[in-house]
């Protein structure tokens, strides 16, 4: 026998069905979706305005003692929109909540995202170009900072690049790894300078050690635009320099994934993208990679009846400790969705599971007085008068009151 | 040899990387995008107000004699973020620019979308349903006819639905085909009435004659919920209702592949998607596959210099006939693209193919003055003076003046 339906509801929220992330009109005239709040900073490494736009998560409130990981994504007015909606759908269930900050490159882009002086490229005249150091100084000094100081931000940072911006990315990766714990790299124009920067490139990613950082390549399928014949396998056969920016991430791969620089490296090639659609599906991929300790494990045990209290508390305490490590810094099972786990077994009639649950939720939540308050409820209903009276008291204790004491006082008897 | 490198902005265009799509916002303090302009409208069938919003292609103009197809999107509040993140990566390169009208489905959801009476559903009372057929008549005599009385549409339209919708719009498709050319099903509940609807569903489109239209479904893991150890292929051996959903849309694929009732059908299994995460990618690889003949044949062609002109007027007329055709209506390769083709052989000295393609170009719009006057030019510079003589008298016919009659008696003498 398998338990009510109303475990649907319990599971639609395990798996992550919630509420848009999005920022809704508050208007009726307003358009129903807004996204990207701007920001400006000057800065002085630059000597120029540098724009900015903030995606804050859904459950973000400034009041919340609640850290976010923050995503740095380049070419901002480009992506941001399909940042938004791959959040929107792949929240909760496969990536956690994250600030994002769109950074604007409308301007200098060439100049800000390349990491060398040129003088050409592709028979045409680069005006500027290497100041790739010089934004990293910005990010470094300036940006990052600013961030952290004005929105409730953890120290895991992630840095998504499309195109010259996938360029800086991985740059980033061989000459400052720690600035970002994790890179996407959508479609990097690795051809810079006509190869010379790859190599050299190469060479200190096999001296670096990249623990604790991943990198996820996403390739396009541009051989379409130069030949009818050659295909990601045989591409290598050409050696016109209209194929050496696909050469160059095959040239990346083969290398990257010899080096013993404990890089947690993927990549994957898209037959049916080109460089200007590979963005969206890339960056969905791009998270999905990074996070894959996110996703709640073998989530129908939860919904069995069957299935033990110590192995639900299991699964719990393996998927809180699953996140911490992946993020570097404890992050338990979701308050609300324990909470939710706790409602749904004491509903069904499964008390002493509820309470385990939920104890186990007061020992990652131990501020939270409404989980002690319902941990009285529930060992009261199991006659348990010592559990009852101490969380009684803690429940009393963090909101200010006596009502839980009273509470169980009424139940049991005055205790005095 | 081939030729320089401009070529890459051309086929950046021909390959779809254009401005975004996406409505941006006009002040400094205001959002990054803004999308979904809100609209209502009062429908006599279910007496009550109905709201949509409208997200208009980035080229639409009130005032150009064009026609957009339409995807009618049903909980517009949740999905048009991710609708429009796809339309802006994939338009012109893979779909065509459409008008989105997306339907507020927040009030009486179960009602409307659903297409029988039932009691209960998954051991909760269902208080109204079975509102199908009154909701399709609201969009048939109502929504319908206002949307194409107000905006630029053509007859070509998709509905697209997930979930609860996603079951409206396969009983739409069964009951109603012609309403709508194309259906993009996203985890329907094909279970609804515990299969009974279905039963009868499959029989009317064992039935029906469905040329010309298609439909895509997508299907979640929902298998994870319930099961530990069960898969997509093993599923059937599970006899409980909550399999009963995934059961019935593998039944549906098994017995439609079966029919001769010329659907186009196509579906997929997604192993790594839920009902929550399911619409993105679902709506993505369902434009895509009906789209498919959208996309430029063979785009390394147009760069290669020894590409005959004749092979290029065939590739840009199989390209204008497969659109046609997948249309339902003329719609020939895009004129920006057709201008900058010939510019660009202009450009590299190819000088006859490039009046091939504008000549060509001016058969599919013949109305624009613009491409008469490059076209004299072209005529004049292969000596040409028939060629250039008509354009002349064309281009100057459109625009109301003698300037390029007069540019051809400066070439070649006055006629006269």
């Amino acid at each position: 026998m398998r338990i009510n339906w109303l475990s649907v509801s319990v599971l639609l929220f395990l798996l992550g069905t919630r509420p848009l992330a999005l920022v809704h009109a508050q208007e009726l005239t307003d358009p129903l979706i807004q996204i990207g709040s701007p920001g400006n900073l000057y800065s002085e490494i630059l000597d120029e305005e540098r724009k900015f736009w903030i995606h804050l998560p859904e459950s973000y409130s400034a009041s919340v003692d609640i850290t976010y990981p923050v995503i740095y994504l380049l070419d901002g007015e480009q992506l941001l929109g399909g940042l938004a909606a791959i959040q929107q759908f792949y929240s909760f269930f496969r990536i956690p909540e994250m600030i994002v900050v769109g950074i604007s490159n409308d301007t200098n882009r060439t100049r800000d995202l390349t990491p060398t002086v040129v003088a050409s490229r592709h028979d045409s005249e680069v005006e500027a170009s290497g100041g790739a150091p010089e934004f990293r100084a910005f990010l470094t000094k300036e940006l990052i900072p600013h961030i952290d100081s004005t929105y409730s931000t953890s120290a895991h940072r992630v840095l998504i690049g499309h195109s010259f911006a996938g360029l800086f990315a991985i740059d980033t990766l061989v000459g400052q790894a720690d600035l970002f714990t994790h890179y996407v790299a959508l479609d990097p124009s690795l051809d810079w300078d006509d190869g010379k920067w790859l190599k050299q490139a190469l060479e200190k990613l096999d001296s670096a050690q990249l623990a604790g950082h991943s990198l996820f390549l996403a390739i396009s399928n541009e051989i379409i635009r130069f030949s009818d014949t050659l295909t990601f396998e045989t591409v290598d056969s050409d050696s016109s320099r209209f194929s050496l920016g696909v050469r160059s991430a095959k040239k990346f791969v083969e290398v990257q994934e010899k080096l013993h620089n404990d890089l947690s490296f993927a990549s994957k090639f898209y037959d049916q993208d080109i460089h200007g659609s590979i963005p969206l599906v890339g960056m969905r991929d791009g998270l999905v990679d990074i996070y894959d300790f996110w996703e709640l494990k073998r989530p129908s045990l939860y919904n069995d009846p069957d299935t033990p209290t110590e192995t639900i508390l299991s699964l719990i305490r393996d998927q809180s400790q699953a996140r911490e490590e992946g993020m570097g810094y404890p992050l338990p099972m979701e308050l609300d969705l324990l909470e939710m786990l706790g409602q749904f077994y004491a509903d069904v009639g499964q008390t002493t599971k509820a309470k385990g649950v939920l104890a186990l939720a007061s020992t990652y939540y131990p501020l939270v007085s409404s989980l002690h308050g319902t941990l009285v409820d529930l060992c009261a209903e199991l006659k348990d008068e010592t559990c009852a009276r101490e969380h009684a008291i803690i429940a009393d204790s963090l909101s200010g009151a006596s009502t839980y004491q009273d509470k169980v006082d009424s139940v049991f008897g005055d205790s005095n």
